[in-house]
């Protein structure tokens, strides 16, 4: 097993992708080709004294800004860390691509790098959502804006493998994001969705609300591109205002601060739960090959729980399975949303 | 100032309405007139003790369901509170209606009943947002769940009006929910509202994201229905996990209880920051006549500040300022979402 980590993605690259190559290596076993600029890369690693680690390093003398127009960036610059970690990755040296830089341009690179799983039209970014049960796996959450009902169907496949292989749900219950329980509800993408995804052979339980993803009624919550991203955004800026209040309260006068002492582990456990960094990274599904894109403010654990899940959906050989179970398609090449 | 209050309305009526009506009555010395079946209301404000508090009531023999049809009941039911309260608007013998009850059909019989604001196709339900600032209003919140441009721009300026004359807001920053700030994010419905919205001389500062809501950058926050329900019963289903896994952890040992007591202050603080009942309910702007729809799990405190809310509006003539200010339709006759 050998993963190709993109060592200049994320703000806080080259220091953290490099200590979470150390940390997967270390703890995990795991061979990681860290790939960037070569002298930049190296110095980096020989602060943190790999010693015989299984880390290589593989030279890209270029960059893609968390700024950058992604589909341009990655068209420009074949030397870009994302697309020499990605062509590692189609050439079979690598199992496996994890970065936690400008997430349009990793999806780009997956696209034009590997392309399609034979039947998926529109590969998909999913992510993984904690609920009062555990967690559940949302998408797409930001690779397509626009969708049409047969995308969501195929969100909806992917979805159920990934959940199943990676994340063990023996049989995942697959919703719909809709703004209202009733078949009748929805807009006209859900409505006709829902008529599509009744007539498939998955665990589909009908339409879910905005609720219950974190009550989590559903393993699989399947919506377009456009309404996950804004889902997974609603849900960090939340957790965010959340810690800042508490924070607040928690430091207001000397009798608050003396329960935060005494309450120290259990909040710790909760923000913890809502941590987007346990949970290693939005897989892309749909492409020829595990692609993990990690947050942009990944820290070395983070950064190292991405490496484990791509381990894990290689182990899983998701991206095979895909290929043998995928609706029918009625569509043309691969679009990019803007 | 009268407000025609729908006595039946919401899980716990009549109790909770009948209460808040009190409280109403009592606290911000407005006239309510209960509309619900006379007995039954009239043996609910007896058990209240109103003394003289300038509270009538209104016989209205039938009531629609929590979880009935909107539409078709209030079509059928011409006797249901609902509608007879509406009816009170629009005859001008009460001056705004309030309910706790069905969502969708309190939309349908301020359509039916009171019709649309000139210049105005699609009414929208707007709610109050908390943030890290204070608050931002989200419309369209659930009464359109297919719109296009023009109806969101409608909805900015029938937001813009709201924050201003009612949250009192000098100039409210208009933002328009998107995956992404730039102007080229988006899908087609945001992407083409964003370039009419730009030629408007609102203050729009642009695309806001999932994580500007809480973070409180816009005043206003602008989307399709299907989008801002799933939204708001999102928030509302984070709020609820994070309080439960709160009360799980301040409960679980002596040590975490006492910690517990001494925060408890500042716990209350945020709960009452974060909750809904707070804000008042949600206006149906866009109607010929101040329509305030309440949570279904209202309390008597809730309906207190939903009246309160509907007092507002009618003091600052929101619904005439309205009339006078709203872009070219292109659009036929009303069509309610299912």
């Amino acid at each position: 097993m050998r993963v190709a980590l993109d060592a200049m993605g994320g703000d806080r690259a080259p220091t953290e992708p490099v200590a979470g190559a150390v940390l997967a290596a270390r703890e995990l076993g795991i061979s990681v080709t860290l790939v960037g600029p070569h002298d930049i890369v190296a110095a980096e690693l020989a602060r943190q004294h790999p010693g015989s680690l299984p880390l290589a390093i593989v030279d890209a003398p270029e960059v893609v800004g968390m700024d950058e127009h992604p589909v341009q960036a990655i068209r420009r610059r074949p030397g870009a860390s994302m697309n020499v970690a990605m062509r590692l990755v189609k050439e079979g040296t690598a199992d496996a691509f994890v970065s936690a830089g400008n997430t349009g341009a990793a999806v780009a690179a997956g696209l034009f790098c590997l392309g399609r799983v034979a039947g998926i039209d529109r590969p998909a970014l999913a992510t993984v959502f904690p609920t009062a049960k555990g967690c559940c796996l949302v998408l797409d959450v930001g690779a397509n804006a626009d969708c049409r009902p047969v995308h969501l169907c195929q969100f909806a496949v992917m979805g159920e493998r990934y959940s199943r292989l990676v994340l063990g749900v023996a049989v995942p219950r697959v919703g719909l994001l809709s703004n209202g329980e009733e078949e009748t509800k929805g807009n006209a993408l859900v409505q006709e969705s829902h008529r599509l995804l009744k007539a498939t052979d998955l665990n589909f339980i009908g339409n879910v609300e905005g609720k219950d993803l974190p009550r989590g009624t559903a393993d699989v919550v399947v919506c377009d591109g456009f309404l996950g991203n804004v889902v997974i955004k609603l849900a960090e800026g939340i957790g965010e205002l959340t810690f800042t209040l508490l924070r607040e309260e928690l430091t207001a006068n000397t009798i608050s601060k003396l329960g935060a002492v005494l309450l120290r582990p259990g909040l710790r456990r909760i923000k913890h739960r809502a941590d987007y960094q346990e949970y290693g990274g939005a897989p892309l599904l749909g492409v020829n090959g595990v692609v993990i894109v990690a947050h942009g403010r990944s820290d070395a654990r983070a950064i190292r729980n991405a490496i484990r899940v791509a381990g894990q959906a290689v182990t899983a050989r998701l991206h095979q399975s895909l290929a043998a179970s995928v609706p029918a398609s009625e569509d043309g090449p691969v679009r990019l949303s803007p």
